[in-house]
């Protein structure tokens, strides 16, 4: 076979067989095929597209790069994956919270990039927390608690790894195939039962329309159900950060008032809503009525919570120690009005101006600094108050995320309609 | 500014400024920007397409990696160039021709690769042809004779050698927006004053259709034009080869027929009409009659012979010497009826597979070998007629040519339409 003339079947909206596709990925995750014509080829998916079976055939390719995880008891092993948003923290309250339901939550999570935070960048906010566990630990620990948040080994999807570490520099991410095999190559590698989808959909979103969602959340549902794997999918709202926090530390802060019961309540109910998806597909519940009783008296019993310190501390973590918090800047409401909407790259911006997010893959983070945003959409504001907090030692960078807040946040006379905070995906509609 | 930002500009189909172009050709230039951002950058360019502003700057770009050449004389600079087919000899008998006319030509031409064979390769069967005159060589040498053949040297359009080598096995070669700005960077560099583009269009050109070859024509002949150049564009059929002979030194010796005045029909028909564009271009003469007129003259005269073995010997070459010319091998009709039609990639790869092309960049050339066709479409011919003389010593390459010349060629039972040679091309009506 010969790369060019594979790359240009695709640039002319051809599909790709089996073998062309493991000729290319295979080879370029071996070193055989170079960075430049794996570029032009992800370049060519990107703007034709790949049909279901191109991209099933391009999962379980990368997936055959590296090596699965092992089952490690008789539990039904359960994952949930968000497409990232701002203040997205659930992954932290939702994986203690189904250890507590008997259920295997072997979480490979990832770091920030963009405005999109990461859970690994937010965990090692806890002194001493490691997201760097060896296959054996993580396996051992799954078996002693039942969930574990660490990142990918060396050999989980490598082939991932160096794609998207070329897809990033190459204006090749937002494909609805690079996308669904970069994320269910990993989540089935993490021989999973069952799978939930987080699908942002809004202005902080890195898929801004519902259409756009709700094409992925397609294609993601039918490449987990290929698998064997029960998979559903929520899109759920960005328009707005989710909860109060939007930052490292602060968000691990407004975790841990949800593990107590407590928190915003937008918060808690995604997070019931994505856990019960998992409880009824694995045949814990019967319905999502019994599975949220069953999850809401894990938190008003302190249960989740102490799994939850269980994790962290087998993980390496203190939760005793400090957590940095900057000090407090008010950003204070320029005009009475309604919040009528937050452009959610600009507000994202922000996180990255301040430190808490990253501009380039390696870049250092600031766990300390932070947004808290006291207002929702339509919320009836007055010129003067309070709107929201922010998390920073250094003037400069304040003043830069301030400009950038004043550009995001657009106060109105007239009621915007509030978005609902999550809507059922009805998979094979499209 | 960010590559990846741009390329996804691109990849949205969005125009680029500039200043964008600028800062990724002139940095993959200089080296700052890597092979696989700008692989990328090529697939989207191809697939997007670029405006007819993107591709004067592009040009002007690409230009400006390298130096120009200088004018030597007051007589009027011009240049033909041709997107390449089967028997495509016109290079060697236009400049010498043109020469005759008090006109500069400094053509700097290129090799073969793949299906299209190339001048610089055709001048080298003749022993002792160099191909790589210094600046200071040709600019002499056009002083003197009025014309030269060469290749590019490392300060001619460097930007545009290191982006067609990447394009080259990336799958970006036949994008419009590419080829023109590949193209008119290298004649604009000549400092021209006439320009004249032999578009080929057929099964044996790289843009089969008439659709594609005047999409081109139109987007050389505007580029051309802004540059200040009279720029004129035929489109030529090339659903067979340009005369009899395919090949390297068996192209050199029917050239050399044509320039004393003999040789096949075509091919003196063609040079003639796209030569006589030159001069009614440059003033030279008032009428493409007129033109003709002269231009017979000096071919039924000897002086274009003469000029061309000028030519060949200040450039080394010894017009003297045998020529190697392999031992011929027949192929015959294997059915009565009219030659119907030739796959032209097919009959190409022939070529290839005896020697005489490239199958990639860099390999060498057997000049010795190569085709004589003895028919054209249209002819009425019989089971058994010799319709192919094969050059080449070697048996099992023989074979393999003959398979391909049987798959290429179509023998039917109704006339078809013989092609016309040339077609005006109105620029402006697309």
């Amino acid at each position: 076979m010969i790369p060019a003339v594979v790359i240009a079947k695709k640039r002319d909206r051809e599909a790709l067989t089996r073998e062309e596709i493991d000729f290319m990925v295979t080879g370029y995750a071996r070193g055989q095929i170079p960075d430049y014509q794996m570029s032009a080829l992800a370049m060519a998916i990107y703007i034709q597209g790949m049909d279901a079976r191109e991209i099933a055939d391009l999962t379980d390719i990368m997936i055959a790069s590296g090596t699965r995880l092992k089952r490690v008891s008789d539990r039904p092993r359960v994952d949930k994956h968000s497409t990232g948003g701002l203040g997205d923290k659930t992954s932290l309250i939702l994986a203690p919270l189904l250890a507590c339901c008997d259920l295997d939550v072997p979480m490979i999570s990832g770091r920030g990039l963009g405005i999109t935070g990461g859970t690994l960048d937010k965990l090692e906010a806890i002194p001493g927390f490691r997201c760097n566990l060896t296959d054996e630990e993580s396996e051992k620990q799954l078996k002693e608690i039942g969930c574990f948040i660490t990142g990918a080994t060396d050999l989980l999807v490598p082939a991932d790894k160096k794609l998207y570490a070329l897809r990033d520099v190459t204006g090749t991410v937002p494909s609805i195939a690079l996308i669904t095999a970069s994320i269910m190559s990993k989540k089935i590698a993490e021989t999973l039962d069952a799978l939930v989808l987080d699908v942002k959909c809004g202005s902080g979103a890195f898929l801004p329309t519902r259409d756009r969602a709700e094409s992925l959340a397609d294609s993601l549902i039918s490449n987990g159900k290929r698998a064997g794997i029960a998979t559903t999918a929520l899109i759920t709202d960005m328009n707005q950060p989710l909860g109060e926090m939007v930052g490292n530390a602060c968000e691990v802060d407004e975790s841990i008032r949800v593990l107590e019961n407590s928190g915003p309540e937008d918060v808690r109910e995604l997070t019931l809503e994505l856990c019960a998806r998992l409880l009824v597909a694995t045949g814990k519940s019967h319905d999502s009525a019994s599975a949220r009783g069953m999850l809401s008296e894990h938190l008003s019993s302190g249960r989740a919570m102490e799994r939850f310190e269980r994790m962290v501390a087998h993980q390496g973590g203190d939760l005793s120690a400090p957590r940095p918090i900057a000090k407090t800047v008010l950003w204070r409401a320029p005009k009475s009005g309604y919040l009528a909407s937050i452009d959610g790259q600009k507000f994202g911006q922000a996180i990255v101006v301040l430190g808490g997010g990253r501009a380039f893959a390696g870049q250092a983070i600031d766990f300390s600094v932070g947004l808290r945003m006291l207002a929702r959409l339509g919320d009836r504001v007055t010129a003067g108050d309070e709107l929201l907090h922010v998390y920073c030692d250094q003037e400069d960078k304040v003043a830069g995320a301030m400009d950038l807040i004043s550009e995001a946040i657009h106060i109105s006379d007239e009621s915007p309609t509030a978005p609902s905070l999550w809507t059922e995906f009805a998979h094979g509609t499209r």
